[in-house]
């Protein structure tokens, strides 16, 4: 049984927000609730989604899943347990005794490596994605706020053909560079300022994520050696990365370059993360979590050092790769200089 | 514990999408990753988070989870049973031999009935979305597609003061009104169709909801008439709410209404949900969950009866209410009326 609602979309290519799909050796079942039988079944009936049998729930899920499966006579079910909360399996327990069993990851893995189609969609986005940054030059100006901004870029992002943005774009100017989580607010950009442009969208449900960087008029010396750190932590870390690299050794040489310039401290978070039809998915590129895991060809993950100074300015640089078993193909090939305002 | 972001959120004000708070008789720490901790601390500083102990999170929050609850020397540890997966507390439990305890519903209890404070935002937010709302007559015209709608709308919230959208917009036109999960898509605006426009705003955290209709050129009969059942629905959910009802009583006097004029199995939703730091928290205005529920004064719920008839089209109204002890405060107070386009 898979119940996350990514891992159903990516089973199937139904993307609701609920949903159950009930997989055996020879019946593939997708509950849904009245919301979604209509569109669901519409997409089934063209050839949109993958050949399942379309169940209506209606009273509840646990209704629903408790009637098919004393149907269906299974003794054993396997669950996605990084995805079901103790509540609900609980509740499961009580309602059906089967023996139930957990899984995780397993979906997860198949949706780690890329494949063709995914691949050429990744490579649309990205491209539409840099068209989107090219106009970054249009809408960062001195005295505008940094609301005003991130609606520029949202407009942007929806006229370039995203569904939608792949998060809540973030500018962040000043001092709120300095948080890499900021949003966007309304502090005016100013004289001196650093600017996080960091935004993404979602195209035929696949995530793409950029980070680009602006100055406000000059910057003091302090705040533009971070930018340039960053800047050479990022092509450190795309000059190693290919199929058979370590996550960690991806996210070490960024690091090493932020260490010797005194930033290690602040590089607070990983060098990257995977990006599919979840903004931030496995792998991590970091020297914590994951880091023995080995990258594949087909993966595809973004590449971000940033170093956050309280009370000088944060940067952060995002691109978008695919990995190769030679290196990594550029998913967002572009300028990434400091964009001057 | 809590480790709902959400809950977070509602008992310190630190609002991040990861965290965990760890209270204890005489202590409230706040266990953040190196991306929150200038930002909370700074929050902190300026009094705009409960008094808390911010720690940070050094290598993974399962790591520093355990070295606190070592420290703390304690036996017993509660959490969040609904927030947390079957796989986290498997780690958990191989990781710290205490006991650990479920709760569930505990903080969504006390997020139930606003404060003063809260249902000031609501008031606020409540008159900015009407505001948004009047403005559908500049945005909505025949030959515009649903997506070019939504982006204005979206424009109007932004402009209107809100953070952000409180989920993804929805333009519904002709065919596509009859899902009540559409999406804005491709279709332009054609004579002779319904359009749902459902769209809602996050103010101070707070999500407020809304959803109107409009009408294009001339509707066929039967089109006209769903819109009209809604319209009565909704007016007579309005009249039974109050403190002390069911959820499933306010409910019941939707259904009743579409029913009686044959949309009874069109309307395939509830009445409404409650609104808080979730768009959709409790109570639910269910006739299948909850029903039994009663209604307090300082509730605040939508009312957003619907109805979808494949091959003519849909129509839903929601309004946003503050339940009292005489009937119900509207939150979104304006017109109504289909808009003629």
């Amino acid at each position: 049984m898979v119940s996350s609602a990514i891992n159903i979309a990516y089973l199937t290519g139904f993307r609701g927000s609920a949903g159950l799909l009930i997989q055996t050796d020879d019946s593939e079942l997708l509950l849904l609730d009245g919301r979604y039988i209509t569109v669901a079944s519409e997409a089934l009936a063209r050839g949109a989604l993958a050949p399942v049998s379309i169940e209506m729930v209606e009273k509840s899920y646990d209704a629903a899943l408790a009637t098919v499966i004393t149907r269906l006579g299974v003794s054993d079910i396997t669950f996605e347990s990084d995805h079901v909360t103790v509540s609900a399996l609980s509740r499961w327990q009580a309602a059906v005794p089967v023996n139930w069993r957990g899984m995780a990851g397993t979906i997860e893995e198949l949706r780690l490596v890329k494949d063709v189609a995914e691949v050429a969609i990744f490579r649309r986005a990205g491209a539409a994605l840099i068209g989107v940054a090219s106009r970054l030059g249009e809408w960062v100006a001195a005295g505008r706020t940094e609301r005003e901004v991130a609606a520029d870029i949202n407009r942007g992002l929806e006229r370039a053909g995203f569904e939608r943005p792949a998060f809540e774009t973030i500018v962040a100017a000043g001092p709120n560079s300095a948080h890499p989580h900021a949003r966007a607010g309304d502090r005016p950009l100013s004289a001196g300022d650093l600017v996080v442009l960091d935004f993404g969208g979602v195209l035929d449900g696949y995530c793409v994520d950029l980070t680009r960087m602006a100055a406000v008029g000059r910057l003091r010396e302090e705040a533009g050696s971070i930018y340039r750190a960053v800047r050479e932590a990022q092509q450190a870390a795309l000059n190693v990365i290919r199929a058979g690299v370590t996550a960690g050794a991806v996210d070490a040489a960024a690091r090493q370059v932020l260490d010797a310039q005194g930033l290690g401290a602040a590089f607070v978070h990983g060098t990257g993360h995977g990006l599919g039809l979840e903004v931030h998915e496995a792998p991590r590129l970091s020297s914590v979590v994951g880091a023995e895991e080995l990258l594949r060809a087909g993966m595809v993950c973004t590449i971000e050092p940033g170093a956050y100074v309280p009370g000088v300015g944060g940067a952060r640089l995002e691109d978008d790769v695919l990995v190769t078993d030679t290196g990594a193909e550029l998913l967002t090939a572009g300028p990434r200089d400091l964009l001057a305002v």
